[in-house]
Formats: C-alpha cells, structure tokens, sequence
C-alpha cells in the first residue's frame, strides 16, 4: 500500500515559502510511490489537532503551483509552537496520526524551531523502528541557518531592500541639500538583511553610505562624527541599520533610546526612530527614518525569480531525498559558483544545524560600517530575476487553499 | 526661426512625474515646429539659477523614454520655491532667460504650487504680450487636485497601497488569534490615497475592515468601541488610516498624542504609532503599526501601467495643447466610462485650479470607517496593469539625465 505524506509550516512568514510548498506537493505528485498529499493547518499545532487538508483538492493545473507560489506568507498558516523535549506524551499522539493518516513521509518548512521538531521526530520514529522519513526544509528571511549556503525567502527580501532603498535615494534626493534618511531594517542577530541594501549601489551609487550591523557593537559617538563628515557634502545621506544594532554592552539600541508615550508607558522604540532623534539632538540637520516592516518578508510582487525558483526546487528534492531514504535531515543548498550562478542541493544531518544560528563572517564587515566585496558578490546572484506574479485589475491575486478537514 | 521648448518639475515626488517628462520631451521630439528641448533643473529656482540642460542628449532611443518614465521621483530634480506675487524683479529674471534661450513654450510639472507659478508666468506673458505658451502638467500622490478626473502618480500610490495591504493581511494572518495592524497611508487633508486601501479586499476579502480619512472627525471612543467588536471574531483586524486624521476641534490626532522621547523633546508621533499605543491600553490586544512612508509614492517598480501610460500622454497632449496655441492652461483627465475605463485629455484655465483643494465627497464615505461602492469604481481602473520595469542583477535600472548645463 502507498504511503501517504504531510507537509506543514512553522515560524515567521516569508514569501517563498509557500514556494517550497508547492516544491513539495509537485514532487510528492510526481511519485508513483506517493499516494496521499496531505497538509496540517497552523504546523505542528494544527497537526495534533488532526487539522489535516487534502491538497490535491487546491492544485490541479499547472498553473496553480505558479500561483501558490506567488502567494506570500504560509498558504497552510503556521504556528510559534515547540514541541516539548521528548519523552513526551505529545510525540506518541502524533505518531498515531501518522498511522491513522497512513503517513510515511513528513516534511516540516520552518526555521531553527521547525528544525528542531523534524530532529526530535526522526529520532522517535527512528527510535521506534517506524518507517518514516522526516526531512526539513529550511526558509528564513534572515538567512541565518548554518551549513545551507543560503534560505529561501532570504534573496526576496533582499531584493526589496535593496529596491526600496535605491527608490528612496531618487525619493528623497530631490532636493539640492543636506539630508538624512535612517532605513531599519529586520535582522535581530544577523545582519544579512540590512548587509543587502549594499546593493542598491548598483543601482544608485553611493547609497547607502553607511550599514550598521548587529555583528559589530554599535559606536553613537563615532556614528555622530560619521554624519558630521557627510553633512559637508550637501548630498542626501542613506544609512541602513539593523533592528538589533546593540551597544558595547550587548543592550539593544532601541531599548536604550525607550521613550515615554502619552499614556506613560516605556514604549520601545525602535532603533532607526531612536536614531532620527538622536541626529536631530546632535547633528541637528533634516532626518527621516524608515521601518521596513513587514512588506520586506512579505512583498511577493517584487520576489526574486532565483529565491522562489530556488524554493521549489529545494522542496521537490526534499521529496526525492525522503524516497531515496533520509530521514533527520535538513535540505541544503551548496554553491558551485557565482559566476555562472551555480548550486547544488544537498541534505545535513539536522543535529548539525537545529538551533544553531548563521551571522556575517567578521572578514566581511569593513569598518564597522560597510561591507566586504565578497559578500556583494555572494549576495548579488541571489536577487536575480523577478517570479511569476498574479494579478486581476491592478491588485494580487492569491492561490488560497480549500481548508475542508480530512478526518480518517 | 523655431522656438524652444523648457520643462521643469517641481513639488513632492511621485512614480508618474517622470512618465509626463518623458511625454514631453516626446511631444516636442515630434512637432516640426519646435527647436531645443530644455529643462530646468531644480525647478523654477534652478531656471533663475540658469541651471538648463538640453534634454535630447539623455533622450535619443525608443527605449529611453520608457526607462525615464520607469525612473521614480524627479530626474531634473524638484524645488518647494514659490515665486513672490507679481509685480517683482524675479518675473523680469524669468523673462530675460526665456528670451536668453528664445523659449516659445514653458511646461511646469506639479502640484498646486507649481499651477500658481504657471499662473503667475501666463499672465505676465500676456501683460507683456510675449508669444510663450505657459502649461502645467498636473502631478500629485494625493489626486487632491480640482477639475481633473485624478491626477498622475496617484493611480501607482493606490495599487502600491492595496497591495501592500494585501500582502500585510496574508503575513499577519498566518497565526490562528486576534491581532490588530494599523497602517498610516499619506494624505494631509484628503484621503484619496487611504480610502485605496479598499482595493485589497478584492484580493484579500475582508480586509481592510476599517478606513479612517481626514475628511471625518476622528473619534476615538467609537474607534475603540469597533476594535472590542472586531476582537470578538479571533481574526486579523487591518485598520488603515489617513495620517491627516483631526479630532473634532480639527487638531491633528498625531500632535494630540505627542510622546516625549529620550532627549526630552516632544516628539510628533504619526497617527499610526499613537493609535497603536491607544489599541494596546484600551484593548490590550496584539497590535502592530505600518507607516507606508516614501515608498508608497517611490515604488516605480509597481506602479500602475494605466497611470504610467497615462502620465505620458498628459505629457504629450501638454505640448499639443500649447501648439495649438493654449497657454495659462492646467492639462485634465476627462473621465467618459468606467467600463470600459476611457479618458479624454483636456485643459483648464489655470486660475480654476491653482491653490484649491479636491478631497472625498461626503457621500463617498460610510459611517465615518468605510468608504462606498462609487468610490471603489472610482478608483479601480486607475490601478489596472503594470508599467515597464528596468532591472539588472536583480537591481533597479534607471534612466539619470545628462545633467550638462547649457549657457545661452
């Protein structure tokens, strides 16, 4: 009898990772030795309340994978939950979903937490003598999972900022004067986001002058002499930050700069709005800061063609490493070369990389405040190209999934 | 002997201002009738500066015009100048330049700044019985302009601005609770470019749920009432809001809810912040604000093909209109059908528009949240289709003008 499979998504949203979803659902159909594709809605939270959908019923045409694709954030919704460490009564009742559903293959599209999850299932299912692969496959818009050259969702939101940033250069340089812009951008730990706006300069030149990362303790004396510097250019200044940007210390640069709202509560302001105020205090010249938000993990009509090409793929061989046999693995890409822009896909032993956390090589960091040619080059390959987007006058138009039940 | 043509830009930035230079260099690039193709730099204050560039040496393939109207911002560079009321020296300055570099025709692209100056020039021309056509070109991400339909650069905001919102509503609706994003969208006075926020329920079905615009007095007990309303469905809520939003004593709600930050300074909190911080102390709920900021008037990289398109004829009908002998005259769209969407290109006496207002009709908005069907059909065409787009390694593309100066 064919075994069926289950794929689920876990962590914060990015916009390839319904991408590696249509990875996985394409290579499970493509095998004679699949039967059913089942997904869990809200990952391993929904998987244990049997929230369990049929996904043959949402992707018919070949279009549809295209349009799945295209859809940002987590098609089947996603969850913060961690299993507890094993012996667990929470692990024996998923193993008896996966024999009610008859499961032979789970694979599990998450970050550091969902890897974790895959490593612990594996070795109970190895454990217990259960023929069942588990296989992760990694997204994360920070880029910061070890072993794996890169993540998908990582190049899209490189792409964005770097976009966004080179749009905000022509924006606010208008006018023929002295200005700043402070640009904050997503990267708690790792700064590869923020790194990535360096590639605006391929487009706009100079900007952005400075980039400041949480690898580097932050210097407010030496940052205020940097824009003092700047100001006799009478040019627009762009400067982009990481939202973790911390002090000597290791304290967060925006809990330093806490404000008072109106209803006297310690707000936590954000760095770039800390810096804005911090400019006007001590350089006392025109200061605008800007939040990427969310839209730099979630803007799926400026992806990058290379990321969720890449992103399926890396879900399709996920499926062909779970037949070759794996199991407590994670998916990997390996660069062949930047130039051709070659990878391979790999797999690594999950204990090597669950919870373990990739920032930017200190060679990389120049200054404090700029990054190295090598990391221009490793990053540039990744935000090539645009992917398939949908739209029906003038607005997106998503793939949503048939969330009816399976109960079995 | 031929005349000249010059063209300046001048104002806040849009996607679309570039689109309506490049239709005017094209405009004039086909007319037999006219000589040198000149722009100012910097706007009115760069013509008196005598910072002229001659614009056919940026302009020489089919291609190139594309790429400058795919150019956000103003590639000759804007000014907020305004010149002083006539009778003063600054108008002989002007009409000794134009004679310098024998000018016929003056385009002026803008706002309603910029009308006043094309006002002004118009008439000394006609007091001075001088032979040159004044034309404004009208630009604003506001579409706050009179007698015109809508105004270039709008129709690109309000796709950006619906499909972020799209895009919000899928990334902050992966997790299965209660949670509240409030997004604040440009706009001072009139709401056109939040009241667009409406567009995404097309994409993304409910949302947005609420829309506050500065054409209504704010009410924050109603608001809160709504919200603890709303918390009762467990969903995400999106609530956009004009940043121009007043209390009934028609104070701006940003400076009623000033916070005061590290340095001690009252720092003017946007609408979206203080909401966010009003949301979580009389709600207490997940809550999260979206400034949509530059980008939502920078993002060329998804404007609208129809605005796009659009802004380039007006460019080009611009210099028909002066051809045919039209001067004092702001160029118009004449909406004839919604469906299927069709405009006719007009003019207007300048004096009818310059220094007026246009917000939303009082019956286009409901219950003071909501905005009504008509306005929705309004709005959709102007969204419609997608502008080229010019990339390279992934990076944004863009035409940058030969910036030469050109002594006459």
């Amino acid at each position: 009898m064919k075994k069926n499979i289950i794929v689920g998504q876990s962590g914060g949203p990015t916009v390839a990772i319904n991408a590696s979803l249509a990875g996985v659902i394409r290579g499970a159909m493509q095998s004679s030795a699949i039967g059913e594709v089942y997904g869990a809605l809200n990952g391993i939270e929904g998987l244990l309340a049997r929230n369990i959908i049929d996904l043959r019923r949402s992707i018919k045409t070949a279009e549809d994978f295209d349009r799945l694709a295209a859809t940002p954030a987590m098609a089947l919704g996603s969850c913060r939950y961690k299993l507890p460490p094993p012996p667990h009564e929470k692990y024996d009742e998923i193993l008896k979903i996966f024999e009610d559903y008859n499961i032979g293959y789970f694979f599990y599209i998450g970050g550091n937490d969902s890897m974790d999850t895959v490593k612990q299932l594996s070795k109970i299912c190895a454990e217990k003598n259960l023929d069942i692969k588990c296989i992760g496959v990694p997204k994360t818009v920070d880029n910061d999972l070890p072993i794996t050259d890169h993540t998908p969702g990582f190049g899209s939101a490189a792409k964005y900022i770097a976009g966004s940033i080179a749009e905000i250069a022509l924006d606010s340089g208008v006018y023929d004067m002295f200005s700043v812009i402070v640009a904050e951008i997503m990267g708690r730990h790792a700064g590869w986001l923020a790194a990535a706006s360096v590639l605006a300069r391929d487009s706009v030149g100079a900007a952005p002058q400075l980039i400041y990362l949480p690898e580097v303790p932050f210097d407010e004396e030496c940052f205020i002499e940097k824009i003092k510097e700047y100001s006799k250019e009478k040019k627009l200044l762009i400067i982009a930050v990481s939202e973790g940007l911390k002090n000597k210390d290791g304290e967060y640069i925006s809990a330093a700069g806490a404000s008072v709202d109106g209803f006297g509560h310690v707000a936590l302001a954000g760095v770039g709005k800390y810096l804005e105020e911090l400019i006007k205090d001590k350089v006392g010249c025109k200061v605008r800061s800007i939040e990427f938000s969310v839209l730099q993990r979630a803007a799926a009509h400026f992806s990058s063609g290379t990321d969720i090409a890449e992103a399926g793929r890396i879900g399709e061989e996920a499926v062909r490493a779970a037949l070759s046999g794996q199991t407590g693995v994670m998916m990997t890409f390996e660069r062949v070369s930047n130039n051709p822009y070659l990878v391979n896909y790999g797999t690594v032993a999950i204990e090597k990389c669950a919870n373990l956390e990739k920032t930017i090589p200190p060679e990389w960091i120049i200054n404090g405040c700029d990054v190295s040619k090598e990391l221009v080059e490793y990053m540039r390959p990744l935000t090539v190209g645009r992917a398939p987007y949908f739209e029906k006058d003038g607005i997106p138009e998503y793939l949503f999934l048939d969330k009816t039940i399976v109960s079995r």
